[in-house]
Parts: C-alpha cells; structure tokens; sequence
C-alpha cells in the first residue's frame, strides 16, 4: 500500500445475499436464481438524507474492489483507485461510493463458479443465462437493502456502461445522474463476432470439459488465454499499438527464424493472456460475453428512443476517439436518443489514441469533465 | 462452369521444380530447401517479345488458380476470375497472365504438408521459416523458366502486394509496373497480434500435436477453425458487418438464452471457421502468417525511401477507405516514398465500406483503374 493522502485506505469487501429459495430472482430469461450474493464496495459516508450515493458498475472482468487497498502489504489498488478518493472525481469526502460486483462474473458474486445449492456441486452450465438487465436488478436489490431510495448518479464504463443505461431505464426514480463512458446501446456485429471468437476459443479447450473443471485440477488456460488475447487487441487502437509497441523486437535484434515471440507485442499479448487465466474463470467469461451480446436496450421498445423516454436521469456521455470496439457513433446515438425526449444530457468527445482503454487511462480529463459535471447538478 | 464469353475457359494448373540438392535455394534464414515445386496457372499467350507478361501474387490463402474453371463441371472460377480475361482487367486478349502459388503454402507448392525428401515423411516443423522474399525468389525462378526478361506488371492485394513491393525491390530491372493493393511496407504491431492469436489458437489444439498430425487421422480443426474467424473479422469493416448482419437472429426471433448461436454474424463466422479447414493446412496457416509478420521492405535499408532508391517500376498504389488491416496511412507511405525517390506513382483511395475484402470486391472501380493505368504505360 502507498502512503497517498488521497486513497481511501484500507478497504473490505462486503457481501450481500438475497433472493433466498423460495423468493428466487426472476431472470429476464424467466429462469430463476437464488440465492445469490453480491459482493460490494463502499467508499466514504453515507449523509443523513441518503442523498450522496454513487454507484459504480464495472466493466467485463472488473470487480467490487474500484479503490484503496486490502491491507497494508497490498501492492495494488483497486481498478478505479485514480478516480475514486478524497479529493478525486468521486469524491469520497463528499460521496458515498458504492462499487458492485456483477451476477455471472466470478469475483465473489454468485456465477457459474458457485455452488448451485440444489446438487452441493458448482454449478457450471447449469447456471442460468443472465443479461444486462438481471445485473441491475441484483444491484437494485443491494440499493434497496443500503436503505437508498435515490442515487447521486450511476456511473460506469464499456460494459459498466451498459448497466448505467439499463438502470437510467429501469429505475428511472432512483436515477439522479448518469455517466455512461465508452459504451454503446447495443453491442455491434463486430463485437459480438469477437466475443463469439474468444468462447469458442474456450469450449475448444478440451480441459472446459463442458464446463465441468472445477474438480478436474486442469482449467482451460489455453482457450481462456486466446479469448483474453483477442479481448486485448480490442481494447487498444491501432496507434497505441503502433506506439507502445510497433514492430519492436523482443530481447533479440535479429529475427529468430522459429515461431518464438519475436515482436514485443506478442510477448505483451502473452502475459496478458497468462496472468488472466489466474485470476478469471472461464465460463465467467461465456456468461458474462453473452450477457454483453444480448445487451440491447431498445428491445421492447420501438426505437432508441422511445426506450430513453421515461429516463430522469441528468445524463453525461463520454466517448474516446480512437475506441473503435464502441466507437463514438454510438456514444453520440445514445445523446441523440436522449435530446430527441428532450433530456438534460452533456456529451463528451476525449481525443486519445488509447482505444476503448482510454477509459481507463485518460484520468485527468474524465477528473475534469465528472467534477463539472457534478457541480452543475449541485447548481 | 459458366458459359461466358469473357472466361479463359478451361485451364490446368501446372507445376514447376526447381533447386534440386545440391542446388537448394538459399533462405533469407540461411537454411537451405530443395526441392521445391511451384503451382502456377496461365491465361493468354506469351507474344513473341515476351514483353506482354503479367505475374499475380495472391493473398494469405490464395492459390495459383486465379481464373477460369478446372473442369466443364466445376461450379466455381479462380479467385481473381472477375479481373482476369478476355476485356477484363488483366486483358487475356492483350496480356500473357501468369498466377503463381507460393512456397510455404498448401495449394501445390511445396510447404510444410510437403514430403521431405531427406526423410520421406511430412516436413512438419522441419519446415524452414519462409519470408515474402524467399516466396519472390521462387517466383523470379518461375519467370526465369518463362523465359521472361521482363514483366509488364507485378500486382497483388494484401500478401500479394507485400510479394509486389518486394519484386520492385529485389528485381527491379525485371518489373515494368507494380500495382499493389490494400498492402502495407511492413505489417503493423496490431496485425501481428492478430496472427499471433491465430497461431496460438492452432498450437493449442491438441490435435496440432507439435505439426505431426499429417498421419494421425486428426487435424487441428478446430484451432484453425477460431484462427481463420479472427482473420475474417479482419477482413470486414464495422460497417461491412454491421450492414451485413447488423444484430439480426439466426433462424430465431427471440433470444434461445443459451450458448447457441444467436445471431447471424456467429453462423456466418462458424461457416468460414469450417469450409477453411477443409481446404487449408493448420501448419501452412503457422508458416505464412509468420512470413507476412516477418515482412518490412525497409530491413536492410535506412528507410522506406532508402528501400524504394533502385525501384524502377511504374507503380500503381490502391488502397480501400474501411480497410482497417491494412490502413490508408500504410498504402500512402508507399507513395510517399516513392515519390521521395521521383518515382512514377499512382495512387487510388477507393471509397468502399467493404474493409480489407474490398480489393476482392470493389471490381469494376479496380478494373477502370488498371485499364487506365496499362493505357498510361503504352502511351
């Protein structure tokens, strides 16, 4: 842990279960789940009228842990330790910060790792599809038991975003503000062609065993490691790869000659890959891809925007110009969507040439463009 | 086959042997292979001068089939058929067109599915790692063989045109013209991490089996199946897939909630993942990757400027807008190098949302460009 004056410290996560049998969780698939738990983070103090909550919704392999550290000897922050604290974007010393886990994912919460309670064995393929709309009724459910009728804003990015625009239409009444950051009203073809790649890679893998490898002592690495891979070179943009990387060669000046790594950004694609399937469960990744392919938040209505019609939200969205997994085409459908009902919304183009990463990377500029943001609410 | 009047008809693919030990043909790697036999295809007459030759250098997976039919039933022209014949772009009437395979490949020519004649078994990974030079060296024997001083035109797309750089590079007194297509001096970090994942996939397959699997009974199918769907998402633009298949259902109105294949882009990705495995070799896929990964015209020069000095081709550049493997930027860095040098260039940005597919694709625009281009040169 470094000594910062503006981390959050030393920080628990929380767990919250509900939807015990027989008061199952009904599923947008009409499948039922129960219980469940969701692990949480909470930052900061909760004021009196319960009027300064901010929730934060993660991204595919994120998790509860957005700030300060697990203990003293922790290294490692939490994923949105730069934006989140005294002082920083999400200001701990005026907010109450809520960070939740999602359904399906393998972070604490209830997901196909689980033991299904039914057979005492995990439950594998046998866990029910979820969607979008499902994480955000769970998050709902922890809202509610947080004793918090309305939420300063609701904040997230790529997939985080998703779950922001499923909540702003969901729970139009709990919904002060929303920041929707790098995300899309629906996933592209393009997308779901690359998410569909990465869980063949993955069902290819003979140790997924049908998704029954828990007891096996042999994960499917190798699949999980390609899906990851392929997850990676979509997060990043052409330039940045050209920058960080270009056609540099690895601890060698000559060719090799063999199929050895000889580009430093096959070496880099590698750890990623390798240090992944450490820490991510594999049928994790099928669910929650899945849940991001069938996100799309027109279905039921007859358009975009009609689907944004009840939205109360005040509305912030942020693109990136380089990210082309959610291009800024669809950040701007979305404002398009909300001023045609005649929101209140604030549209954000950032220049980067970090690619859809950039809304992790570009702190400075989403610090600048949140504080004012909240400002303009508190006016 | 088609009865057209604009077909060169039946054709017969033929086979050329050379480097016969101990004449072996030196690697750019140092290693040595012979024998090697080339595949290569014919269309029109070679006139007298022998100055009316065309040679076409195919892409990735191409072969040396690029037009007419192999037979009265076959159903299906070679892959440049729409470009190549009497009045077309490649003007059989006019021009003696030559297609020739490459070494590494598996479409006739020798390649790691090839037997070694040192040890009467399948080269496997005894293969030597072939470079876009090396493919050119062969080739230039091909010609050689011919009895062609000199080429009217090089021309290639995509690998094709990294051969077509390389042929103005290496022999420059042999190359009248050069048109290369949707091509790049040197492949970027991105696309070699997109092959890198392909390789990857293919060597995790057990049935790859460390290259041994010519006498298993079991091919790396599915491994090579998840490489070639990355390669066609490569292929496509956002736009192309998105008018393509947009976020329609396969088959289905409604979401199964399960792991099948939900939407149309999903079946058209695992049609391509199987018809390739069919006619590819997984080792094959290994070696050329490899060599386009290798490919950068400027090694063993000072820049791209220094590389171009003794180009004495007439060039045509085309590059495609969508096409995002092989950007606009490579294609005019090309021409700007070129023309560092004073070198006669051309170049043609096609407006086409069809990706790096375009320079199969967008064939009338591509014909009108080369008609004139060859006009230009007669004048």
């Amino acid at each position: 842990m470094k000594s910062k004056n503006n981390s959050v410290g030393i920080v628990k996560t929380q767990y919250f279960t509900f939807a015990e049998p027989p008061k199952e969780l009904i599923l947008e698939s009409g499948e039922k789940l129960g219980p469940i738990t969701l692990a949480y983070e909470t930052y900061g103090k909760l004021n009196k009228e319960k009027s300064n909550a901010i929730l934060i919704v993660h991204a595919l392999t994120g998790d509860a842990h957005a700030a300060g550290y697990h203990s003293k000897s922790d290294k490692k922050p939490g994923w949105w330790d730069n934006m989140i604290g005294p002082g920083k974007a999400f200001d701990t010393n005026k907010y109450f910060v809520i960070c939740s886990n999602i359904i399906g994912g393998c972070m604490g919460s209830t997901g196909p790792a689980s033991i299904n309670p039914k057979t005492g064995k995990h439950y594998g393929l046998d866990f029910p599809i979820i969607t979008i709309k499902d994480m955000v009724n769970a998050q709902k459910r922890l809202i509610d038991y947080l004793g918090i009728k309305k939420l300063f804003s609701v904040v997230g990015g790529s997939m985080g975003g998703m779950q922001v625009l499923q909540w702003s239409v969901s729970y139009p009444d709990m919904c002060n503000s929303a920041i929707a950051i790098a995300t899309a009203p629906y996933l592209s073809a393009q997308a779901i062609a690359f998410d569909e790649v990465g869980r063949q890679a993955i069902i290819s893998d003979p140790n997924w065993n049908n998704g029954n490898y828990y007891k096996t002592g042999k994960i499917p690495s190798k699949g999980l490691s390609i899906a990851r891979m392929i997850g990676h070179i979509t997060y990043l943009s052409e330039e940045s790869m050209h920058k960080k990387f270009g056609r540099r060669l690895q601890a060698k000046q000559k060719y090799s000659y063999k199929f050895l790594t000889d580009f430093q950004v096959e070496s880099y694609l590698h750890h990623q890959g390798d240090t992944f399937v450490r820490r991510f469960d594999a049928n994790s990744y099928l669910y929650v891809t899945k849940a991001m392919d069938y996100f799309d938040i027109t279905r039921g209505f007859k358009s975009l925007t009609d689907a944004f019609k009840r939205v109360s939200a005040k509305y912030l969205v942020v693109t990136f110009t380089s990210d082309w997994l959610f291009p800024i085409s669809q950040g701007k459908a979305i404002v398009t969507a909300l001023r045609n009902n005649l929101k209140d919304v604030s549209y954000l183009e950032i220049e980067s040439s970090y690619g859809h990463d950039a809304f992790l990377l570009e702190v400075d500029t989403l610090t600048k463009a949140i504080k004012n943001f909240f400002n303009s609410m508190e006016k």
